[in-house]
């Protein structure tokens, strides 16, 4: 950060806005839906219980980063096809994650918020095409990025041609191994200190524990984020993956319940 | 934890009882105060100011635990007879650190309830001496250590006779240096549903950055944490040590508004 | 690892044979040159004098992953018409990074042994395409990966088709500053305990530090590897980047000669 | 280190004698004996295999650092009983650990070589008591203390008054779970370039993995260390403690051979 002067470090904060509804400071968006997109059934009815609690945002995998070869790899494009007949058919706005360069150009089509997962945070390649695009980037922090790396990356977007980024803390890798990851919490003022981008808070990887997706949700909010993206399912113990993280809509509605009582602390 | 049972592992959530004061679940602990005693007259007006705001609670360094030999350490047994002093004067509750199993029998006279640093969570012979004193003991989290053992190096004093012990979460060490720590925000669920001890955090000493504590402390009331230990200076650049990390009168204030929205999140 | 049986985990040692030379246990492959190719000229004088010395691998950077935009991004296709070039004027085997999908069936006919940086080890759409080439892989492990997450790597390779993998190690990210990355030196005696594939270390990079790479070099060889990459350049100071950790041709020829010493040790 | 001369940085390397032998640069001190004092037969027997080998430094834990209240803590005076017996009847010099302040005046009678535990490093007050002895002392580098901290906590002792320290690079703690901590070889020459103490290297505590000890030492003496602390004992799979990483005499024979060949290469 030193000698470098980022195209988002100065100015009023970003907001985006898209399909009637806007992100960034003040908007608190709530993004939720399932890891991995397992048919379009099941997608619509997470979809339209999601719309029912006022939520205008929903997620699902279509391409997964698996660590192992032979581990379920997701839907592919069937699964994008799914995310758009759903958004659709509600009205509501999808967010899914671009793995590849060569697939910007067809999910873009599908998908309108493309997110970039926290392996690729550095493939500056895939940065350079998704600055060639109109959708917005949820661009995810790389598990063992610095905050400096981070806001370098968005600069790789920004200065191709996209300045619709929306940071996304996610967890860091540390010795602790109660947590999968460690929710770097600091990472919310920080941003809001250096950055006029919207930065939001995924407490579902940070923890990898269902019980605790609260108690971080809130923290988030609490400490500044400007909104949260969470796994959902109505039933999440028969995921196909990330069962002890995915949280259901029942605990869902508490978090927002609990979220409406700190909105007006930063005011 | 696997197979050990740990005597603060079940039962109803601990509270603690000094001068007519609770620590515990639902009490929202806030100490503050500076982070060295420099005089009786300036330790007096920053307790003084604290009382006002509603606080109970004070804190201050005699024997610090410094990186280099040539750094100050403390005016020592002076600084312990001024807390006395002031606690004397105003009724409310000293916190003061122990450095060393040989100082415990001396400062457990004048100090009302002793903190363990961050260096010494794995000092297992002064928490067997600690667990043999009646006053309540404030645990730092061992700067990487596990909250297994960190939950282990409670069990060491309440084994030895002393059940009276606050867990402090205050930030571990990771590979990012945008902050001195990062404060570990998951530790608070994790504490709630693994032991009965009350959890607080110190989000000074994680951040080291002024800027944060305001955010910080909020995302720590916010996740559940049952109390702060905020390090505060009526003039804090001009405090010996831990400047940048120090809060003013001001922002305490500002904290403690914002605390009143949180406490009912939890009910 | 726990259930998953890899391919790569039983057997004899791998041994690769490539243009005459041969990689894997026992072999002591030598790989050297800059950072970054600049031109024709001094890219031929470097492999001229390694040869000299009796090194038969030499290295250079085309694509570049720069954490900034505003830095210099590598010669790109122009790098690699240098490489093949130099590699038919000497009879030397060349090995050039490759940072992007699109970019493999063109650079396989450029280079002789592809290498997979550290920021793309997790990109398993890149390791996907690689398993389609013949060319053999240098997979540098991922900065924050654990030592199961690399050899799952290694297995996205191997199971698309290509068993021409070579491991290597190149530091993790710690809390540590002093270097840039910390040298996971039991990471040599793991793989050779997990897995039959080459393992090579890197300690250029890992270290950020010339007057260290003689010391981690004799390191990584006592300890069983199966080779070095080190940065190497006639004229270190002038290079464009990694000046501070790439060494010169007389420190490269001290590293040969205690070499020597040592590969006797595992017999 | 910025601002500060430490008293260590500068002048030739320090040279430690005690009973007719030499500690520093060129000399390959070699300690090697059980994690704990089980009993004075067992001991003798340890010691005496060790001589022969032509190894003059024997350890042995008395008071040991358990995590857990409920671990076997050692047998604390009758086990430095045992260790001066021992090194009474064999003419070898003892090393053994000091866990507390108030014991140092005890130990520094039974035990040639004291040692400062991971957990203790930044026991600032045990320091500046060590610095009042004239024994020697070991002090083992905290698990996650940058190398600019433990530098510092020599300083603490030698600015006490005694200048005979002997650091311990002995793993420092990381996100990797293979090994118990990472054996951070780059300490070696970055210690070698910055004091004058001697550096050895404990690998036994480092990767928690016997099969790794034979190539950790190697890589250590490779890499510049100027000796070796290795947990040994006849029968390792029956001690009290640590036996997955204590290796057996017959391995430790073979590290001493490997190691003739290594002596040389920095001359």
């Amino acid at each position: 950060m030193k000698d470098i002067k980022l195209k988002h470090q100065n100015g009023k904060p970003l907001e985006i806005k898209i399909k009637g509804q806007k992100i960034g400071r003040g908007h608190y968006t709530m993004i939720a839906g399932p890891c991995t997109i397992e048919n379009h059934e099941d997608l619509l009815a997470i979809a339209v219980e999601l719309k029912k609690m006022g939520i205008h945002f929903f997620r699902g995998g279509a391409y997964k980063m698996r660590t192992s070869p032979y581990n379920f790899q997701g839907l592919g494009k069937k699964g994008l096809e799914f995310m758009k007949r759903v958004a659709d058919e509600t009205g509501m706005i999808s967010v899914s994650e671009v793995v590849s360069t060569e697939d910007v150009e067809m999910i873009k089509e599908y998908v309108d918020i493309l997110q970039v997962g926290t392996r690729n945070m550095s493939n500056y390649r895939l940065l350079l095409r998704l600055g060639k695009v109109n959708n917005p980037i949820i661009l995810k922090r790389g598990f063992s990025s610095t905050i400096e790396e981070w806001l370098l990356a968005a600069e790789h977007i920004i200065e191709a041609g996209n300045s619709k980024v929306i940071l996304c803390e996610r967890g860091i890798r540390t010795y602790e191994t109660y947590t999968r990851y460690t929710l770097d919490i600091s990472a919310i003022p920080a941003i809001k200190e250096l950055s006029n981008l919207p930065i939001i808070v995924d407490p579902s990887h940070s923890s990898g524990r269902r019980e605790m997706i609260k108690s971080l949700s809130w923290a988030a909010i609490a400490a500044g984020a400007d909104g949260l993206l969470i796994e959902t399912h109505f039933s999440p113990d028969k995921t196909v993956c990330d069962s002890k993280q995915t949280i259901d809509l029942e605990m869902l509605k508490d978090i927002i319940e609990g979220n409406k009582k700190l909105l007006n602390l930063w005011d």
